[in-house]
Formats: structure tokens, C-alpha cells, sequence
């Protein structure tokens, strides 16, 4: 058994798919949740996500070997200054978060001598659907799970963090908190918010009905991720605003490129690039870029 | 039997598909394909999308009571002036072209005295794969067709055409041309555009294979459709030029105004435009503005 008590905080698909997981592969004997959705924490309950329902963050830490944030990351530095009094000097601390910079400096602000025991993690694995419902054991099977060590973190720490997302199926990577944040605004913050801008300006139309209406198979992919949960992106978003800006300028440059060879009638050059796209993505999808 | 001889011009996913649904319907004897790659006909032939391998478009037309141009939509002025001179007076003709004033303004220019057997059409199904490999039968089954008919078009010709398409399974709705290529272009033509930006930019930079490396679910959805046909999408944002412009510019304004909150921190107005937008997006999932 490799942790006898679990806090998972915030059992939403992240934390309850973690909790999911853990059971699965036998990996800890009990899990407690923390929420503010008590109806959420009570299906959870129900559907064996969790075992306890804890009051608060606290009392969820409150003993526990292994402590899963799974909030939106904006609730991190409260959430982070509240846990920190009742942190067992073995107990380790992890994360969901889709940012790390901003979850690290809530870390150094709010963990005190405890702060070697938090090893920030992001599991690239997520959908648009969000709640309690949504967890699923092997949400990470196969998955990549960024970690972004501290300096300050010991060896321990980071063996049994790492132990605990393998337990979960997950493939670990180790990188530096500023390019994890450079890459993750490049491929999945920015697909996020140009998903939400093109959703949000077709709704706000007068024939906004009419266009719905005749949207197909491509438009249901390209706006998946406009489902997702607005609050937790909104947090996402601000906590990597200066990456996701640069990413957002480098887009509408690359858009008003295409505007311009669409305007000059350059059917060679579009056709180029729509060619490049294509065969970029084909390799990415038979596996080439993976390391 | 709706129809004897069928000719099906570029036998893709668009013509295969037709060819399919209309045999599975028994709605034709006989299908004849034309098309530039020798390969993919033989292959259509072989698994009984075609019956017969027309030498061209031409022979192909040749006899046929139902011609349906498949081809990518640049190539249509030359073909339909081709099959001109062959078309009986009781053939009718349709296509599958994306963009519709193009494709009228060619057929005004070259099908002369048979121009009121020409019906537009434009089935609202695809697939970002091609050829013949790719063609379903029930690739329209419960799809939209929209049909953007011409004044001069006769009762008798509307009527074969819409059996047709309905005999693939699929949904009329009839529209002006110039309204048709404004909705595509907001609801389809921009949204391949904005794929095939994001991966291109993407693909170009020095840490592309990072980048891709660590790009998930998200990004494979949002940018499925940048695995399209480039040489089809290169036509189609050709001959909708004007409207995808108009579109690329409000999705760079969409863009910027979410950008502009992102700058200014302003957490409120972002959740609620995200909020909004999986709002409306969930709203269309359900069908609400299915009419």
C-alpha cells in the first residue's frame, strides 16, 4: 500500500479520476474528498470516488500521506495557506493544475517549512466534461503527467509523487515550470480560448440560430473544448496570461498570413500551407513527436 | 429505378458516398466514375462504389440521366463545359461543391440551353478523409443537403435532384446561393481556415516535436479539419473569398476583444464569455436550433 490516507481536493475529473485510479491499481486504502459542491461530493460519495466527506480542505489534509489540489488554480493560495498547519512532516503534496508558475509561487507563499514536500504536477489528460460524474480510473493511462520540480524538493518527495501518478498509468516527464507554461499556452491554453472566441462570436449573432443549424461534424471538433468549464479556464487563462498573449498574437499573426494570401488569391502558397498542416499533423497523429 | 445511368465525377468521399447510398437505396443501375487519379478509380471499382471507369468526364456524362460533379470546385468551369455538349435534354445535374455563386456563375457561363438541369447542391456531411477509400454509404443519412436552386431551373429537375439526395437519406433545405456561402463561411470555411493556421504556425517553429509532443485531446479535436483534402479547402476559401475574409475578420476581433480582457485581468468578463459560449454550444448539441 503505498498511502493509508488520501486528500483529494476538488473531486472533480482530475481529482476523482486520481482517486479512481489510486484505488484500481491498490495504491491507498482511503480517500477523502473536499469540495464546495456538496452535491458533487456526495455522488462521488456514492459512486465510491471518494470513501469520506471531508468538511473542509483541512480536515481533509488533516493525517493524510498524500494530498491531491484539484481546484480551479485561482482557490491554490488559499487553499495551499489553509492545508499547510496540518501537514504531516511525510506527507507529500500534489497537484492538477494546468499552470505551474503561478501554482509554485502560491507554494513558496503559503507552505512554509513544508515546502519541499510539494511536487507541482499537470496530467495532460482532460475533457470538456467536468464534475464528479466525469472521473473515470484510467483517465491517465497512457497519458503524459508533467512534473515541475522545486529546488527544495527532496528525493522522497519526488519518488513517492512520482509513484503515485505512475500508480495512475500515467508516462512522467520532468520540466523546467516556465517552458511547461510556454508549451502548454501554445498547444492547449490557446486552442482553449480561440475555441471559446469563435463559439462566443457566433452565438452572439442576430442568426446566431440559423448558423447553429447548419454547423456540422467539423464544427462539433474544432468547438469541443468551448464546453469546458468556465471557470476553471478563466483561471487558467489569467495564471498564464503573459505566455497565453504571446500565443494569442502569434495565432492572429499566422491567421492574418493566411487573410493575406487569401486576399492576393495565392492559391500555390495556401495550398502549401494547408499542405504543410496536414502532413505536420498526420506525423504527430502516427506517433512521431512522441519521445 | 429513379435512375439508369448515373455519372459521378471525382469519385471521393463526397461522390463515392452518393454512389454508395443511391445503390443501397436501388435508386441506380448503373454508376459510371471519372476522375484524375487512375489508382482511386480502380480502387472505387473494386469495392462497387463504381460500376464502370469512364476514360473522362465527358464519357462518362455521356447517356447519363443524373450527373453529380464531386470534384474540387475549381475545376468545375472546365468540366462543365465539357459535359455540355453530351447532356441529354431529360439528365439532370447536381454537385457537392462547398461554395455555391462559384459554382452557378460556372454553370451560367458553360451549360447553355441545359443550364435549367443544373440544381446546385451542398451536402452538409464530411470527413477530413479522402478518395475513394473513404466513401460510406451512409455518409448523408440524416445529414443536411442544401440545395440553392437557379430561377430558370425546372419543377421537373428540382424534383429528380431532390430524389436523389433524399434517396442517400438526406435532409432538403433550399436557400439562396449568396446567404449559403455566408453561413458555410462562418460556420465551416473559418473554422478549416483557423485549423490549418494553428497547426501550420505550430509546425513551423524550432520546437515543433516539443510542442506536438504534448499537444492531447484538445488539440486533436480542435484541429481535426486540418487534416482536410488542401488542394479542396484551397478551392473552397478561393471561391468564398470574399465571405471567408469577412469572417477571418471577425474572428481576429473576436479574438482581440478576448485578448484585450486577458490583458486587463479581467476574470468576471472572460468566465462570462467562455460561460456563454459552452452555454450555446451545449444548447446547439442538443438541438435546439434544429429546425
Amino acid at each position: 500500500m503505498l498511502f493509508e490516507r488520501v486528500a483529494v481536493i476538488g473531486v472533480g475529473l482530475i481529482g476523482g479520476s486520481f482517486a479512481l485510479a489510486l484505488k484500481q491499481a491498490g495504491a491507498c486504502a482511503h480517500v477523502a474528498g473536499a469540495g464546495r459542491n456538496a452535491a458533487n461530493l456526495r455522488l462521488a460519495r456514492e459512486r465510491g470516488v471518494i470513501d469520506s466527506i471531508a468538511a473542509d480542505a483541512v480536515a481533509a489534509a488533516h493525517g493524510a500521506d498524500l494530498v491531491l489540489l484539484a481546484a480551479p488554480v485561482a482557490q491554490f493560495p488559499r487553499l495551499l495557506r489553509d492545508i499547510a498547519p496540518v501537514l504531516g512532516p511525510k506527507a507529500v503534496v500534489t497537484d492538477g493544475g494546468s499552470t505551474k508558475r503561478d501554482v509554485i509561487a502560491a507554494a513558496r507563499q503559503a507552505l512554509g517549512r513544508r515546502l519541499a514536500q510539494f511536487v507541482p504536477a499537470h496530467p495532460i489528460a482532460g475533457a470538456e466534461k467536468s464534475g464528479a460524474q466525469a472521473a473515470q480510473a484510467d483517465l491517465f493511462r497512457g497519458k503524459r503527467v508533467i512534473l515541475t520540480p522545486l529546488a527544495e524538493n527532496t528525493e522522497s518527495a519526488l519518488k513517492k509523487v512520482q509513484e503515485a501518478w505512475s500508480a495512475c498509468g500515467a508516462r512522467i516527464t520532468r520540466m523546467d515550470a516556465g517552458e511547461h507554461d510556454a508549451v502548454l499556452a501554445a498547444v492547449s491554453h490557446l486552442p482553449h480560448l480561440a475555441a471559446f472566441a469563435l463559439v462566443h462570436d457566433i452565438a452572439g449573432r442576430e442568426n446566431a440560430a440559423q448558423l447553429f443549424s447548419f454547423a456540422a461534424g467539423g464544427f462539433r471538433d474544432f468547438t469541443r473544448i468551448a464546453s469546458s468549464h468556465p471557470e476553471m479556464w478563466r483561471d487558467i487563462c489569467l495564471a498564464n496570461r503573459d505566455r497565453l498573449l504571446e500565443e494569442l498574437k502569434a495565432y492572429r499573426a499566422a491567421l492574418g498570413a493566411l487573410g493575406k494570401l487569401l486576399e492576393a488569391g495565392d492559391g500555390v502558397a495556401l495550398e502549401r500551407a494547408f499542405g504543410e498542416a496536414r502532413e505536420a499533423r498526420n506525423r504527430w497523429l502516427a506517433g512521431e513527436f512522441e519521445s
